[in-house]
């Protein structure tokens, strides 16, 4: 097959662990795997934003030690409020033999979002009770014209924008139909942001179909408009993220940090409408100026040989998803 | 902002329920979820394949006996055979009250694939042995040039060519290394077959997302290469497929075939790298003439209007998903 023969000529095997430096030349960084590194410093301005989909199998209390914002997406709050009913024994960092309502609300309270917001179709009333109670603040926005994801992500730019900005959404009234999009629209107006924020989604992709395609989407459009926001999306396989245009340096502390596998998966996706060329260095199946698009190549099944990092240069922004092991403990941290 | 805008100008919002006639120009016909309406003539030239990912919320019974070819890529006879554990409860097919190891023996003997392909890294022994006791075929393809997916729609490619061709699966000696693709490149070199082959694929999106990213590329691509060949992916929460250039008709029994909502959800998505320009009759959110792409418009969380079908027009091929609850019964069919 002349596929066969392409990949056979631009693709170099690796071993399975190999050094690689950081780039000499300019670079983005990206470490991925922060959240699983605890540690106080690792909150500063990383978020938390929760959609509408099972938690099982995601380990929620070490996400939300290692961020400080928290935003649940409407019915992402009836998920984070069922995470911790009564079958506590499933999630890895709470070890309880006590299983009665009361055990669980003890650990529920321990993690009220600052906030919910959607057009709240969803949203349980008993959930949404008990969260205001605690102190959450329940946004509204009616509009059909954006999801309830992006509405959460309007709510994140808000917060972190200044600190003006992060008074009126604490404290002001904001109209119910789009009034954070309007409001947050005023402010960028003046300036956008510059300093990064990252932004750690669960449940945005691996449910209904057209809501993961529309999370990528958004990862795309956002990094055009807001490139200072690094957006995580983490499944119960893996953790999916954009490298932008030039080199990326894709850095963590061991492999051992997110995966037991000596080559943890990974995969380069060309999802953003036009070609792409690829090189990289620190794979599995490392790739030299290898076009890439969705009729044609695409590296699925690739692995992580890289031991504390890998350099990926692409000529446009491309997804890049690297598989991870949730409750995997690394020995040297 | 101006994609609400842009959205509102070129948008029209259906009732939940509309008449949408099968349209007079040629078109492509499309019936998604034939799978799900009992009857032997819908077994013919239908095959499922079963991938390497948990099948639970899956009703597997249903599917097999609506298909009549039954091929598992490598590591997804595991999951067949796992399938059919002691725990035979949650199968609402399976009204059994026993839980014995013999009773889920006395059900998972009904359930036996004609083929095993792949590269076998992830086929268990007890697993191999067990079909293979029982008359599957273990097809070894041990290139890493292509991937499981590919050579178990190679297998069913071979199945259906020909009478010849499909003697030469069940018979002949195969190289172990890539003697699939080289026989039927050999068949098809003569002539492509040209009669419908609808082939069900469970689990090749909702897992891991590089897999489900080499799924999508493969179904535009075979969609290039062998346009008989429909595929639709099913997961536990949708069923995906690729819309054809031009105009589609996807046709339905009636919404409750496939959905107890009076809108199930849709979306359409522009994943081939190209924008697509989309019009469409009988969604919940109709588009004319709207251009659509993954930096700009993308039509996620639309529903499903028209009572038995909808029409769909597009400049190029675009995935289509329609949001599937599995287990609901139609009173009427």
């Amino acid at each position: 097959m002349s596929k066969a023969k392409k990949l056979e000529s631009e693709v170099v095997e690796s071993p399975d662990d190999i050094q690689i430096p950081a780039p000499d030349l300019a670079h983005t960084l990206i470490r991925p795997f922060e959240f699983l590194v605890n540690s106080r410093d690792n909150c500063h301005r990383n978020a938390l934003v929760i959609l509408n989909q099972s938690l099982t199998g995601i380990d929620v209390p070490r996400l939300w030690s290692n961020t400080e914002l928290h935003v649940c997406a409407d019915g992402g709050a009836n998920q984070l409020y069922d995470y911790f009913e009564a079958d506590t024994k499933s999630h890895s960092h709470l070890a309880t033999e006590q299983t009665s309502e009361q055990a669980s609300d003890l650990i529920r309270q321990q993690y009220i979002p600052q906030f919910i917001v959607g057009d709240l179709d969803s949203l349980r009333d008993d959930v949404r009770d008990y969260y205001e109670r605690k102190g959450a603040r329940i946004i509204p926005q009616y509009t059909q014209y954006s999801t309830d994801f992006s509405k959460a992500i309007a709510t994140v730019r808000l917060y972190y924008y200044s600190e003006a900005s992060r008074q009126v959404l604490v404290n002001d009234s904001i109209d119910t139909n789009n009034g954070l999009a309007e409001i947050i629209e005023k402010y960028e107006a003046g300036s956008k942001q510059e300093q990064t924020v990252r932004i750690y989604i669960l449940s945005g992709i691996g449910g209904r179909f057209d809501q993961t395609i529309h999370s990528i989407s958004q990862l795309y459009i956002l990094n055009q408009s807001h490139p200072f926001l690094q957006h995580f999306f983490i499944t119960t396989s893996d953790l999916i993220f954009l490298l932008k245009k030039g080199v990326n340096y894709v850095a963590y502390p061991s492999k051992t940090t997110f995966h037991s596998a000596q080559v943890p998966t990974c995969g380069l996706l060309p999802l953003g409408n036009s070609k792409v060329m690829i090189s990289s260095h620190g794979l599995k199946y490392d790739v030299r100026n290898w076009e890439s698009e969705m009729l044609g190549n695409v590296s699925s099944s690739n692995g992580i040989s890289g031991v504390d990092g890998v350099v990926v240069e692409v000529s446009g922004p491309l997804v890049m998803n690297i598989e991870i092991e949730h409750g995997v403990e690394d020995s040297k941290l």
